[in-house]
């Protein structure tokens, strides 16, 4: 029985700077359902009061507690591991992490630090690394559609790169990591298999989710989707649908 | 029986702007028992006539085609392929690639780029890959040790952080690149067997020279070495020593 729905953010609920059509009427439809709505996003461009905002203007209300991101849940790793975090994150995401204690091993935390990625950012990262720093990873994908619609690298190519060049293995705090799904499904007070993922990124949404344990992940055609998608990734999606509103559909078909 | 010896530049025969002491002996003392020897380099910072200068300027004397560099296999591959290029390398290195015809499949051309990686460069270069362009690495080295005798990360690490965000495999042209060792053999006139390969790096020199079948490689301990990296790749190095000048003792041992 479904009792939650985890949904993705950009490129499921929005693109850029657009609404996706039929997504604010799709999260009401889901809702009113009586169904409990989570975002989990990897998105760590933008603080979360940020995301809200954004969310409001798309007419989406959502609390705060509702959108589970990365940085929240890398604070508590730090927290609980006890590190003292170098940061290779984007500008507008530092106040986020204000106020943690600093002490202890240190822990370079990566994040998609867009235009501010450059030789002297990873160097010194990754001398950290080489002088026996953790290596945590905020998000590891691959790609996202940027602005101008075509695919743009995210945080996963760096955390490569520095894993690569170092030896260390990441540890990654956002989706696919099971950790991730939990901190949300804990939110929401759901059984793994009582609740849904809609995403457009069939690895960290889909197969993370399902790896997860979650009851289904649906693979929309919007966004960074594309064709072929859906065969890439083990596991696969339980469906793939056109887009937010279908998705919508397809989990809301059997309570008609 | 030994006939030609390989040599890796820094950190072998310099460290940074210092000739490593006993380097210009060693080389004297080879060539004086009337071995063939050349220079394979992965540096992709300079083109070759900055390095012939550079290795005048501690006593060296070396010719052209002596140097054995990424950039001139690049050039033999990229007319072979008929590919077109796009380069991602350091600005002292474009002088090198002048004149090539530009027509056929794009192939992005990725090299230590030094202080001009930043994320604009290396976001084109991987919008071309997915467009379908080929990755040609002139080098996969994860590190070098630095002019403030720390290590850096190189030209590997970009190369790995374009491949895992678009998933296409890179061409390694230099070191341990079985091709490029041949290449050297092929300008001494000697089988794999007959020659010696001195390196600092236990992968790409120790470990790809051995792949490449040549007769022997040791690790010398100045440059990047660092204390267990001769367990570190396999195959192991033939044997460690100190320096340049011990390597030739070694070499010697058995013409005394």
């Amino acid at each position: 029985m479904l009792r939650g729905v985890l949904l993705d953010l950009a490129g499921v609920v929005y693109d850029g700077d657009t609404r996706i059509p039929g997504a604010a009427g799709a999260i009401r439809r889901l809702r009113a359902a009586g169904l409990a709505v989570r975002f989990v996003s990897n998105t760590t461009r933008s603080p979360r009061q940020t995301l809200v905002e954004q969310l409001a203007g798309f007419g989406i209300g959502v609390a705060g507690h509702e959108l589970i991101t990365p940085a929240a849940a890398a604070i508590a790793w730090l927290r609980l591991n006890k590190r003292t975090p170098l940061f290779v994150v984007h500008p507008k995401l530092r106040p986020e992490f204000e106020g943690l204690p600093f002490a202890g091993k240190p822990a370079v935390v990566v994040g998609d630090a867009g235009e501010t990625f450059d030789y002297a950012v990873l160097n010194e990262a990754f001398r950290q690394l080489m002088a026996g720093a953790d290596l945590v990873a905020l998000a590891n994908n691959r790609m996202f559609k940027d602005r101008d619609g075509l695919p743009s690298m995210d945080a996963g190519a760096f955390v490569a790169a520095l894993e690569f060049a170092s030896g260390v293995k990441a540890t990654v705090i956002g989706k696919p990591a099971s950790a991730f799904f939990q901190a949300a499904l804990r939110d929401m007070g759901c059984a793994a298999p009582e609740v849904a993922m809609v995403g457009d990124d069939a690895e960290s949404d889909v197969a993370g989710a399902l790896s997860a344990g979650l009851g289904a992940a649906l693979l929309v055609r919007t966004g960074k989707y594309r064709p072929g998608d859906e065969a890439r990734f083990d596991p696969p999606p339980t469906a793939v649908v056109k887009d937010l509103a279908a998705a919508a559909d397809w989990l809301l078909s059997d309570r008609a």
